[in-house]
């Protein structure tokens, strides 16, 4: 069965060694008030909410996934008390504004409560961070009156909330969306399309739904600049609050899935729905990607927890599975084989898989703290610095994570040899779950597309540089270590390789239109590695200055892990240079017929 | 929907103009018979067969899967109607030894129709697959008597065959199974015991179904040295043939698998069932083997069979669905949007699976030729030197194949976005039945330590150089050929890499005893990239040679996907390379409990 104990102690250290988290909450007003005791109290209970309360519905979930009839969608047995727990202990809104009954928590440690949820049960997890990400949008974008109308109730868990973004004839391609808005005499709009895989489209797990709805005015212009944002409630909302009647919003069917089957994926049809303008007219796109930036975030974070609980879960088995014996001799003489971790490919394995999550986790938390600084530090110039960063390494973070997240799952499954392809141990339906995250929210490649494009060529690598000069900040603080000599001597090389390839690839771009797309993924995965390299030297420095003062092996085994990192598994650099640089030549050749 | 056809055009070219299978059947008399003719007949027919029988049946037997009830199994509807064509047509016996009845096809022949057959439909091919394995055993170590009454019924289909192995506490290590062979006063013996994940264990394809079973008579020695090899028919065989009682064998459960779901796979209980000895005793495992290596490489093949129908899918549905433009203007001006071809990544993904495809189609012939070679050659040398080759291949084809098979069926399915998530659209079965592929016939963990250990160390890496030697003398074919220079400066490379790592394997494994199990998957990756590289340089020589007398694209086509490969996919060996020379050091440091 699968193992899952929330990594409260790697994330402490990640968020109040590594990155020193209380200091920068107290120097920002909204935040000085996030105490060590609150942190403590959030993850702790959080843990308990992530294996006590999610985790048992996660398996049962799966087999018996959502059900839909006649408009109806019925989510797994138990997903409807858990929700109302959540919703009660004021888990939904833990990072909203405070103005409207959030909770204000910096997102620094929202995310490590996320990493919990996702790793406990992934498809269940899908409802509440949507609702997190449609209140974001809707605090950011929506006039006072419907914000003071809706945010409380979704702050709350009473309500949910969607994006509807899909169409059939359109996904990655938003510009060509056909849903219509009209203009009613009383400022509302009338909706009318059909949206397709929307998460949470439908379900029983609150009294009302509302959808984040992309449309077109009939005269607006065509593609990408001619679309709006329109707030569309499925139960009308009445001035007590109360819910009135029903919008012509309904679901037409449930996707059968590969896995998350205990999300609701619908398609939802608008027949005339009222809904009401969000933002200005025509920077529906803008709007919506303040939501979708924070899905992003969210759903690398998807990766992250279920490779940790697939991690959990193999490390868990490989103690206990005794097959075969260390080739140095028997570690474990009175029985009849030693355990798999002798075997130093079961390792290898182990150690890829947390090299990875431990990365992730600190990468996560540091991107957290720029959308933190972004949004609360009083220094504009640092706001501007953080909100660079985060445009950067928001595809970056939903790319890399998702990617390594579905790698990790498979690496994690294959240490249990045939017992990780049956279902009766939870592994497969984390590969399953895990698949989903490449794809949504704007495809890994897709994402890459955005990296090279509008955060890399567009500033002439400006923000790369601004990255960059972080590491190297941090390579000149260690230079004279000779402890940290790996990780100078790892992270220093890739910077380099980044610096290069940067330029060149600026120069290349000039010249040849397909060749940001010919090496966009490859460069994306070249920043994602050297990201990690950079957390794991962070750490690394960290673990070095308590390892003589500690006996739990906590920090050594930082060191070692990091090391593995480093040895390994960065080394994938150097490939990705030399993929990169024979540029799109041999990828625009050959002809549509041949394909 | 998936879209299949199987590449019958490709085929031959490897086999008719790559390998010149002709020129070699004509110098060996067993295969001299083999005539155009009839490969065209097989691919053909085999086509037909793969395309309008098995590949209806995938999606249909993924749903229902097999269903067990009271020890019976009952195969998803249309596989035993299937099975019973299958068998009728003379299929079954393919590969079969024509003295009692089968078709004494060449491997290099067989490996294409298994590729067909595992693209269509894999769950359904697994039976006949062990059929043939089982009967490739059988005719290898059984006693003449044994032959003589089950190989006609083999080779006809009107029986099947399974290779029992695993035992719930015994996977990798076989070694400590436990099944107990009590010999009998007749020269029979009584097999007890429980074996697992026993695939078509049970089923209701079949009148009869004969296991080959692994089991340790009383008095044999401990661990591998002491296992013997038994034929366990599910009926008994009367003089006449025709079958008497049942034996003591019974079906206790099947799996509820990720994928696969038509095969069943089954728990056998062994109730002091009646078995006759197969080889002699205590050789059960060297007498396995032969069954084992060539399911290794028909395993293998499933992950390319996969990998195919997943491109197949992937690059229809990228050629007819319209989304976004070509950076360098509309394609298709008159539509709302060009197809998804103008995308350079999309076809960044599309060239890399089909550059791992075609390299390891003419990889798998190949290999099927020095197993003909091997096997049928009149020059003893020859054929020592080609079984030298296979025992290096097999643990790469088995690990490669399968790995790249289902990284090529993730990575098709990315190109469909949220559509190769839903199960209507067949992509996310290719991915769930490839997963199996690593783990079953030994894991890939498992291959690696093979090739590192028995088939590098051992013979302190002759096979290697005999491999290398080859590539060696093609890349002097080609050093003058400047339309080759991406061909020939890859695989020099690449070349180098190996041959300078093989030494440092050899030397570092001398030294330390977990250098080899460290750095066994690496290693493997890095030879399995240098084959493809040899492989496409002996297809690029082939069709440059034909590239001016074509008005089709085909060779061109060739050569483009070729240099793809060497630009964008081998570049991975300067990663390995370097991974490799980290050794062991971070891989054994960490204590099991910090797991």
């Amino acid at each position: 069965m699968a193992v899952y104990k929330a990594p409260v102690r790697d994330m402490q250290f990640v968020l109040n060694e590594v990155f020193l988290a209380d200091n920068l909450w107290q120097s920002m007003p909204d935040t000085e008030e996030v105490s060590g005791d609150v942190v403590e109290a959030i993850l702790t209970e959080g843990a308990k909410i992530a294996e006590n309360l999610l985790l048992p519905l996660n398996q049962s979930g799966d087999e018996v996934g959502c059900q839909f009839e006649n408009g109806v969608v019925t989510t797994p047995a138990g997903f409807k008390e858990a929700y109302q727990q959540l919703a009660d202990g004021g888990w939904v809104g833990l990072g909203g504004n405070p103005e409207f009954g959030g909770q204000g928590m910096p997102k620094m440690l929202t995310v490590l409560f996320e990493e919990m949820l996702y790793a406990a049960n992934t498809a269940f997890t899908l409802y509440p961070i949507l609702s997190a990400g449609f209140s974001l949008a809707l605090n950011s974008h929506a006039s006072q009156e419907i914000k003071q109308k809706y945010l409380p109730k979704m702050y709350s868990g009473q309500w949910a909330g969607t994006m509807c973004l899909t169409e059939p004839h359109a996904g990655s391609d938003l510009g060509i969306i056909r849903t219509k808005a009209i203009p009613n005499a009383d400022g509302a709009y009338e909706i009318t399309g059909t949206k397709i895989f929307i998460t949470g489209g439908e379900h029983d797990l609150t009294e009302n739904i509302l959808h984040l709805v992309l449309a077109k005015l009939p005269d607006s212009p065509a593609g990408s600049k001619g679309i709006s944002l329109f707030l569309v409630p499925k139960f009308f909302v009445n001035d007590d609050d109360s819910l009135g009647e029903r919008n012509q919003v309904s679901c037409g069917s449930i996707e059968h899935k590969m896995g998350i089957k205990g999300s609701a994926t619908c398609v939802v049809n608008f027949d005339g729905a009222i809904g009401w303008l969000v933002g200005e007219i025509n920077q529906g796109l803008a709007c919506m990607f303040t939501m979708m930036n924070y899905e992003r975030l969210s759903i690398g974070i998807q990766g992250l927890g279920l490779g940790e609980i697939a991690y959990q879960s193999a490390a868990s088995y490989a103690k206990e599975r005794l097959q075969g014996r260390a080739v140095d001799g028997p570690k474990n003489p009175d029985k009849y084989a030693d355990n798999l971790l002798v075997h130093p490919d079961v390792r290898r394995m182990l150690l890829s898989v947390r090299a990875y999550n431990e990365a992730g986790r600190a990468f996560a938390v540091y991107v957290g703290m720029q959308l933190d600084i972004a949004k609360f530090h009083p220094n504009e110039t640092k706001r501007e610095y953080a909100a660079d960063l985060v445009a950067l390494l928001t595809p970056i973070v939903k790319s890399f994570f998702t990617d390594k997240g579905l790698e990790m799952c498979i690496m994690s499954q294959q240490v249990l040899g045939g017992h990780g392809y049956v279902k009766e141990w939870g592994l497969e339906q984390f590969v399953r779950d895990a698949r989903i995250a490449q794809i949504y929210e704007g495809t890994n490649g897709i994402q890459a597309m955005d990296l090279v494009g509008r955060k890399v060529f567009r500033n002439q690598g400006q923000y790369v540089e601004l990255f960059l000069s972080e590491m190297k900040v941090l390579l000149s603080e260690i230079a004279d270590d000779s402890s940290l000599q790996c990780f100078y001597s790892g992270l220093k090389s890739t910077i380099e390789i980044c610096e290069k390839t940067t330029q060149q690839l600026i120069a290349s771009a000039k010249k040849d239109p397909n060749y940001l797309g010919a090496v966009a993924v490859d460069y994306l995965n070249l920043l994602g590695l050297t990201s990690y390299a950079y957390m794991w030297t962070k750490m690394a420095k960290v673990a070095l200055q308590q390892v003589d003062q500690d006996d739990t092996g906590f920090y050594q085994n930082k060191l070692i892990v990091g090391e593995f990192f480093i040895q390994r598994l960065l080394p994938q650099v150097y490939a990705l240079q030399i993929s990169i640089d024979s540029g799109s030549s041999a990828i625009m050749k050959m002809g549509d017929e041949a394909f």
